[in-house]
């Protein structure tokens, strides 16, 4: 059983996962499709995931077979187990809880060779929607109160299989980062009455030095203090503070910006290895004031980041007037033009 | 002029520093002495690199020149730079300052290939007089708040030069990992009245499942809930808030004491890229009682960090107990055996 550990001194919650050591990198990087391996995500191997938890498209009933767009299934070596009691107990000075929670691979098209970048529009659309379906339905178990959503992209980035994919992990805990980000609005919020994001994009527009595109109901920018060359943020314009909460019409906007956008980066940097990770109000909350969800976007452009990481100190050479003065001025081509 | 920039949300000060971007990476990696290129760090070369600011064990005359045991210069790509003034200012919601501050390399033998797990005791011990001496020396500067002393040894974890070497980085402000640190220290010791670092050692030695190491002054731990395998802290088992409070006989334990440390590492995973580094107390915070320094080692043994670094939520594969017992049953040759 996985144990979530939690640092005594700055409170960060870890995830000893044992079972994990047992995953098969090197089999992976030696056999992935793209070198004449197997992909286990690859329509026709269905069968070599766990039984899947959602599918969008199939159209004839065959759990587990081919023929759909987008399919969810349980990762096969799991972060945290979904079966069992939270059991908080204490170890002398030291905290730590089951292992509780749920860790999901979101296969994003049945295409081995398509990326967020060059997906259609309706296949991205697809996504979202199981981003959202996921948090909602597992949202229904009161042992999670968190939900964080993200991609690895390249193997730099972390990733292990190279079929476009997304992870989502269901937690019993809010994350540290997160925490820290709500707790920073919620000061900000408390001395000006104003969502800081919906400050951040009234001053950015305003500005205009770190906008990178904007359409109706979205804006992204190069947030002011990046942590890499290239950092991206996607923001509702209008305030809101879960994503769960977008409606159709949002979406298919926030899927338009968001391949835009994608778009840009890979122009700029074709192929780069990237994270992306969905920042939204914890489970419990609803209607949050001073929260606003967003998608961070960080490029994995240099190798200097073992320093950072350790440090929480970043050091950052390319300004992000100058990041979004590129991605501003590529031009790739869009979907119906 | 570099800046340092504030997060509005998290309050994480991030140095953008474009002269960096200057780096000669490729010639670096292309022409690194290992494959037989130029190295900038070995004795002759000196006058490659801005004028040294320290040097042991010279027995003649000739600032910049060879003969040297130790030499420390300043970064010839600086993240920060010494001259001028700190100037705070807004930029509407946001903050920044002029990116003031040093930015140094200790070079810490003129032997090429040596490594700290490699060198001579009494090589290690002038690099830790070094770190002591430039932190004693840089404190005079009123303007700085912190100063960060870290190694990154191997490509993966951001060494640009395989010569064995330490950075110092002195900043006008404290960073945000420090800052959270010495919080839950404070928060610790206002509710118990004891530093949570030696109850932790305290713990640690009773239970006897993550202690890696110990000598008469000093003990290595792998901490209960490591963000990495083989993650070690070094921590004196007496209390002390001031890395430079150490004394000779102290010197001479830690030196001792994190040679071994280094070996064991070395034994286990030959040649590991990992990162260093040494958590004080602000400069101007003298004898904290709820503060107690300590030197993390992070080693760089899976790639999957991608996401770590950027939700500050770590999965590890390997339980510490597991990393404790590994390291501790390694005996490597110890230097006198």
């Amino acid at each position: 059983m996985p144990e979530l550990r939690r640092d005594p001194i700055i409170g960060r919650w870890v995830i000893i996962a044992q079972e994990r050591g047992k995953r098969p990198y090197d089999f992976i990087i030696e056999k992935d499709k793209a070198k004449g391996g197997f992909c286990p995500l690859c329509p026709g191997n269905e069968k070599t995931t766990p039984p899947e938890v959602l599918a969008y498209g199939r159209p004839y009933h065959d759990p587990n077979g081919p023929g759909w767009k987008l399919r969810v299934v349980p990762n096969k070596y799991p972060a945290l187990i979904i079966e069992g009691e939270l059991d908080k107990r204490g170890e002398g000075i030291y905290d730590k809880m089951n292992g509780i929670g749920a860790h999901e691979v979101i296969v994003e098209t049945p295409k081995h060779h398509e990326t967020i970048s060059t997906m259609p529009l309706e296949q991205l659309q697809l996504v979202f929607m199981a981003y959202k379906d996921r948090i909602i339905d597992l949202a229904r178990d009161k042992r999670f109160k968190y939900i964080i959503v993200f991609k690895n992209f390249g193997k730099a980035a972390g990733a292990s299989l190279e079929h476009s994919h997304s992870q989502l992990i269901a937690l019993p805990i809010v994350p540290q980062l997160i925490q820290e980000e709500l707790d920073g609005c919620k000061k900000y919020f408390d001395y000006k009455e104003r969502c800081v994001f919906c400050d951040i994009i009234r001053q950015e527009r305003q500005q205009n030095l770190r906008v990178v595109c904007e359409n109706e109901e979205f804006i992204t920018i190069c947030p002011f203090a990046p942590r890499s060359p290239f950092e991206m943020w996607v923001m509702p314009k209008r305030h809101q503070s879960r994503f769960v909460s977008i409606d159709d019409h949002q979406a298919s906007s926030l899927t338009r910006h968001f391949s835009l956008t994608m778009k840009k980066l890979n122009a700029i940097l074709p192929n780069v290895p990237y994270n992306f990770m969905l920042h939204t109000a914890p489970l419990t909350d609803f209607g949050l004031e001073h929260f606003h969800w967003h998608i961070e976007i960080m490029p994995k452009v240099n190798t200097v980041a073992g320093f950072e990481w350790g440090t929480g100190f970043y050091i950052n050479t390319t300004p992000p007037e100058e990041s979004a003065r590129i991605l501003r001025d590529s031009n790739p081509k869009q979907e119906g033009e």
